[in-house]
């Protein structure tokens, strides 16, 4: 079956890997993509998962379906004065955006015949990898940096998976799981390595042209830790584009915490490549990001669509989470950071003040520590 | 705008009332209901929330929504080989299917003019009414039983909510919320007592019918406490069928907590009436309802059906919720309770091991204590 799955392609020397279990970089060290291709177009209207999208999906993933994705899209405001509009992506199986990509790295690896996947996280990825493992019937082992809370890891454990503890800091616990998976030749169930999982970001996009009634938003804000949500919105846009279905792509915004802004000072200079940071804490846990291995190509993104990247304070992300709770929405602390940034785009006279803007809301407030 | 609402129908007494701010039950003591109707049967294609079924629906309260219902309809087993089927009711906005309820009381209570809203609940629908009142920009009071979690109640406090706590039993929090409807004339945003909440809860037979094709299951297994979810379901699949859309119900299994089960116990005895028990604790504490007002509207569903009522032990529970892990699913405690009866019901010889079973999850993994 692997023949049917398009090539990787090695984003430095452009050489091309025939997907296999053991396959996550090339053998120069670069970043693998898949060629960008266009939508095709034809939603399965009786499906109300992101499988509605399958024929613009690379994978065949549909059996081991959680129920991802369609999530909503509804008004910030409910008397519909309001243009700015929120993605629920915290309705979703386990509780984050993570589920779109997740399911779809269960679903290589079953194709590529891997019985073992290994995964490095300290959240939301590592319990989405777990869940549809288990879905699958696949063995798995996560990585979490050392301290991550209890009740994450007793969910991981309850999914059947391995639970490996890594002291040090969140660099220290990918390379632990990269040396497993060299060790074992286990499938490497990457969220920031496989671009398969961008398969599952893009349908993020793939919802809301088809919620916004086949129309792309004027904006697009999203957080930005290793990008996979800007990265796969951005390619299911352009792949929109590249099918003739919209005429321009929206701007992307990129939003980051204050105390941990790799990608907005790299933008703020005009650099093309990051330079690593070391995190601060920040309540924003999420995106806490030193050095984004994808960092680079946020950065072409947000220029290729006329955006922008900006940071948040601690103070400010704490406010947005209120308002949302204010207004209905119960996100975690991280799940505040796109609205926050919004909130501060809208004032008049901003270029981002015009047209639909619309921000996801990534992660379940249910996961913050009580 | 109250002129185009059902008007309430007392159970008891036969006598009719106007929808209005304060009037939870009839004169007589009797419990109100709203006429049965057939089933408008339009759903929009577009809307990927419960409102698709706005014909179907006797609030228009499309401008309140969260985003709730449409959740996912899986296979429990990713190969195929089963006609058991889960939906997810946990991929909901607040994390539990009572969104699909609080929603209608909040735009009922936005169209009867009312400014404030009181709800009683230990749980997911306290979390439920206190995000739709914030959503529609209404004023709550949530009454809690005393030693509720404190992270349940951050949570309703972070929604604006006011949190009241009450000493004593359960039906203690009931009559102390009922004490200060009458005081202050807020609307009683009760899921026991307004029948406007089952117009809610109808949407779940309402998508099983659309996921499945336009057609019913065999059996619906449901968890019973103060029975929302069997008496909607029941409500959306009579109304499916007098409007000639499906021949024949589904087989309504009632579950209960064997230690708190006096439905079990008044069906057992061919009762058309439960008699008050004491609940002794249980990991179920989501339905542990020792005197369910509407008991005997759920001893006449489940004999209308030809189905049944059942009990599940803790250790069933757990073991349930523990299964529903390993497959991808995270539940809470109450949660499992449904799957737990459906394992016993699926063995071979047993008049429920034939044709498609439906079994929600009804609340999120999450939500459980770390």
């Amino acid at each position: 079956m692997s023949a049917d799955l398009p090539a990787y392609q090695c984003a430095s020397c452009g050489r091309s890997h025939v997907p296999a279990a053991g396959r996550w970089r090339c053998d120069c060290g670069g970043l693998l993509d898949l060629p960008p291709r266009p939508i095709s177009w034809n939603p399965r209207p009786a499906d109300h998962t992101l499988w509605r999208y399958q024929d613009a999906i690379a994978v065949p993933g549909r059996a081991f379906s959680l129920g991802e994705g369609m999530t909503p899209l509804v008004r910030a405001a409910a008397d519909g004065t309001d243009r700015t509009l929120l993605k629920v992506e915290y309705a979703s199986p386990t509780g984050s955006f993570k589920d779109r990509g997740a399911v779809m790295l269960v679903a290589l690896a079953r194709l590529l015949g891997a019985r073992r996947l290994v995964a490095d996280s300290s959240g939301n990825a590592g319990t989405a990898v777990a869940a549809y493992a288990a879905r699958a019937g696949l063995a798995a082992e996560i990585f979490v940096p050392a301290g991550t809370s209890e009740k994450k890891v007793q969910q991981i454990r309850g999914h059947g998976a391995e639970v490996t503890a890594v002291p040090g800091s969140r660099e220290d616990t990918a390379r632990a799981a990269a040396a497993r998976v060299a060790e074992t030749a286990a499938f490497y169930a990457s969220h920031v390595y496989n671009p398969y999982f961008y398969e599952g970001t893009k349908t993020y996009a793939l919802e809301i042209f088809e919620q916004l009634g086949q129309a792309a938003p004027a904006t697009l804000v999203l957080p930005a830790g290793n990008g996979t949500l800007v990265i796969g919105a951005y390619l299911g846009f352009a792949g929109l584009r590249s099918a003739g279905l919209i005429d321009r792509l929206p701007r992307i915004v990129a939003v980051q915490a204050e105390r941990c802004a790799p990608v907005a000072r790299a933008f703020a200079a005009g650099r093309a490549e990051t330079v690593p940071v070391e995190p601060a804490p920040t309540v924003a846990e999420g995106i806490a990001i030193g050095a984004p291995a994808r960092g680079a190509r946020m950065l072409e993104i947000v220029r290729a669509t006329g955006g922008t990247v900006v940071t948040v304070a601690e103070a400010e992300v704490t406010a947005a989470r209120a308002a949302l709770a204010r207004r209905g929405f119960w996100v975690e602390p991280t799940g505040a950071v796109a609205y926050a940034a919004a909130r501060r785009l809208r004032v008049p006279g901003s270029p981002y003040a015009e047209g639909e803007l619309v921000v996801p809301l990534c992660g379940s407030g249910l996961k913050a520590p009580g």
